[in-house]
C-alpha cells in the first residue's frame, strides 16, 4: 500500500481555495446576467481550484484505456464473447474505434494499457502501440471465489497511478477509460456495495440484455457477493471480491491524478465505479475529478449522486472506452475560456443590472 | 410573402431518404454495442439526411446573433437597462462577449444583424462591423397595441432569409443567436400563442427577475395578449403583435436555412421561439433543425416538446447570443466523426453480439 498511501497524502485540498474565490468573483462581473452560463460557470470555478490558477491549463489531454477480461464473464452476462476485448484493443491501435474518432476531434492522445486481457498482446507491447501492466490472465470467475487476491488488487490500483505519473509531463487534463467484456458485472457490485444499494437497482442492460439475461445478471451478481462477502468499509476488499483489474488501474489512475493536482475527466458507469473505489481510498480525490456524462446504466445516476458529480454530458451513451470523457473536453476548455475570454462589465463598458 | 413563400416551396423533405437508410445501416455496423452512441448517432442520422451526404458537411460555421429591441421593456419586465442591448452589440463586435469566446473555440464566425435597435449603431455599419437590416428603432409596446406592423413582421423574416442566403456559400452549418433586452417577454407570448400554453407556464425569470417581477412579467403578457388578441392559425399575426424583430428574423434564418438544405443549430429560449414561428409557416423547417440546449426558462421545455426536438446539452444556460449553438456544434461534428471515422465489425475484423 505504500505507493497508494504516498499518492493519497500527496493530495492538495487547501491551495486551491484563494483562486477558487478569485475566479468566482471575476466569473460574476462577466457581460452576462449572472451565472448565466450555468454549469460551464461551475465547472470554471472548480478548474481555478484544481489547477490553483485563474487561467486553468487544460490543452494537453490524454485519455487513459484500461482494458481487462473477468473471469465472470463466462457465466453468460455479456451479449458479446471475451475474444472482443482482445479484438477491441487491436481496433483502438488501428485507430478505427469510436475513442479514436472523439479523441482526435478533442486534440487527446488515446493510451490503451493491458492490465489483464485474455489474449495475445504481446506484439502490441513489443511495438509499443500500448502498455503492459498485466496483473493476471482476467480475473478469477467471483461467484465462486474471490475476483483476485488482495495483492493483485493493490497491484492494479499502482498501476494507475504508475500510468498517471508516466504522462504528467505531457498532460493537463487526464481521462478515464475501460475495455471489457463483461466488466458492467463487476462495476454494479462495486456500486451496490460502496452505496449500499441494492444490486437489481443498480445493475443495467450493459452492451443490449433482454429481460431475461437482465435477471439473469442479478443473480450472479449476487451469488458473486455471496460467495465473497467483501467488507463495503474497504475499499481494497471490494476491488478484490468483485472488481476487475482495469476497474483497480481507473481507481489508481484517480488517486495519481488528484496526487499531481490535475483534473481527471470520468467516463462511464465502469469508470464511475473506479471513481467510487478512489473516493472511498482518498475522499480528497473527488475535488478533481470531473463527470464527463450521465450513461444509460441505471447504477451509473446512483454512483454520481453518492460521490456529489454533476454530469456534464446526457447523451445516453454505453460505449466506455473514454468516449463521454473525449466529448466532454470542448466543456472544460470552454469552461477555461468563459473564465479567461469574456470581458467584465467594467472592461467592456456595459450597463450591470438595475 | 414572395419571398417567404418561394423559400418555403423549395425545402426538401424527400431527397434525404435513402441517404438515412444507409447512414442508419452503417451506424447499427459499427464496432461497438448496438447504438451505444445514443443521441450522437440519432443525430448523425438525421444529419446525412439534411444533407444528402454520408459525410455530412459540417466544417463552415456560421453564428447569426439578430439584435433587436423591445418597446414592451419599458413596463419593467426585465432586470438590464434598454442601453445594454446596444452595448453588448459593441461588446460582441470588439470580441468580449460569451458568443466571441465560445465561437472562436467552435470555429465558427459570428455575425451581428441589428433588426431593429434603439441605440446608434451606424458607425459599425459603416465599418461593416455589424450588419444593418434595421425594422424599426424597437418594437411598440405591446401592452397598447400591436408590437410592429404585419409588413413589418414579413420584412423581418425577410431579412432572415436574406442573411442565410448571403453566408450561403461559406457556411455548411448555421447558428441562431439573440440580443434583445427584455424579449423573453415577447417569447414566452409567442410560445403560449403557438403551443397553447398557459402564460404563468411558459414565463420564466429571464436574467433574473425575483418573485414578485415575475408576477409582474405574467401580467405584462396576459395584458398584451388581451389588448391584441393574435391569431394563434396566423404565424405572421403572432409575430406582429407580441413579437419581436430579432424573433421574425431568427425564423427567417431557420427558413433560409432549411431552403437551402442546411443544417441550423437552434439557441436557447429566444431562438426557439423564432423556430415555433418558422415550423407554423412551414413545418418542413423541422427537419434541418437541432435543438442546442434545454435552457432554464420553463417555457422552453413546452416549445422543444411541441417542436418534437431533442436538445443536445443541459447545462443550466440563460444567455441565449447563440453560446449554446457554439458549444453544441462540437457534438455536431462529433456525430459525423462517429459516422465517417468509426470502423464496421466487418473492417476491424470483430466479433459481433451472440
Amino acid at each position: 500500500m505504500n505507493r497508494i498511501e504516498e499518492t493519497i497524502q500527496r493530495i492538495d485540498i487547501t491551495s486551491g481555495k484563494a483562486i477558487r474565490a478569485r475566479a468566482r468573483a471575476r466569473l460574476e462581473q462577466l457581460t452576462m446576467p449572472l451565472w448565466a452560463l450555468g454549469k460551464l460557470m461551475d465547472l470554471a470555478e472548480r478548474l481555478a481550484e484544481m489547477t490553483r490558477s485563474l487561467r486553468p491549463p487544460v490543452a494537453r489531454r490524454t485519455i487513459v484505456v484500461m482494458a481487462g477480461d473477468h473471469g465472470v464473464a463466462k457465466e453468460g452476462t455479456s451479449a458479446y464473447p471475451q475474444e472482443v476485448t482482445t479484438q477491441m484493443v487491436g481496433n483502438f491501435v488501428a485507430g478505427g474505434a469510436g475513442i479514436n474518432a472523439l479523441a482526435r476531434q478533442a486534440g487527446a492522445q488515446v493510451v490503451v494499457v493491458d492490465m489483464g486481457v485474455c489474449g495475445d498482446l504481446q506484439h502490441l507491447v513489443r511495438e509499443q502501440k500500448i502498455l503492459s501492466y498485466t496483473v493476471g490472465p482476467g480475473t478469477a470467475n467471483m461467484t465462486v471465489g474471490p475476483a483476485m487476491s488482495r495483492e493483485q488488487a493493490i497491484e492494479s490500483i499502482t498501476a494507475g497511478i504508475d500510468v498517471a505519473h508516466k504522462f504528467a509531463d505531457s498532460t493537463d487534463l487526464y481521462g478515464t477509460g475501460d475495455m471489457g467484456i463483461g466488466n458492467t458485472t463487476p462495476s454494479s457490485a462495486i456500486v451496490s456495495l460502496l452505496c449500499g444499494a441494492p444490486v437489481e437497482k443498480v445493475t443495467g442492460r450493459g452492451t443490449g440484455l433482454g429481460d431475461q439475461q437482465l435477471l439473469h445478471k442479478i443473480k450472479i451478481i449476487e451469488k458473486s457477493l455471496q460467495a465473497n462477502t467483501p467488507d463495503p468499509s474497504d475499499a481494497v476488499d471490494v476491488l478484490a471480491k468483485v472488481g476487475g483489474f482495469e476497474i483497480g488501474a481507473i481507481a489508481g489512475l484517480i488517486l495519481g491524478a488528484a496526487g499531481l493536482g490535475k483534473p481527471i475527466l470520468i467516463d462511464g458507469f465502469i469508470s464511475t465505479a473506479g471513481a467510487l473505489l478512489a473516493a472511498h481510498l482518498a475522499p480528497s480525490t473527488k475535488r478533481y475529478m470531473i463527470s464527463a456524462h450521465q450513461s444509460v446504466e441505471p447504477g451509473h445516476r446512483i454512483a454520481l449522486h453518492h460521490l456529489g458529480l454533476h454530469p456534464l454530458l446526457d447523451l445516453e451513451l454505453r460505449l466506455g472506452e473514454g468516449t463521454g470523457c473525449a466529448l466532454a473536453m470542448h466543456l472544460v476548455e470552454a469552461a477555461c475560456r468563459v473564465l479567461t475570454e469574456v470581458a467584465t462589465f467594467e472592461e467592456a463598458g456595459v450597463s450591470e443590472a438595475n
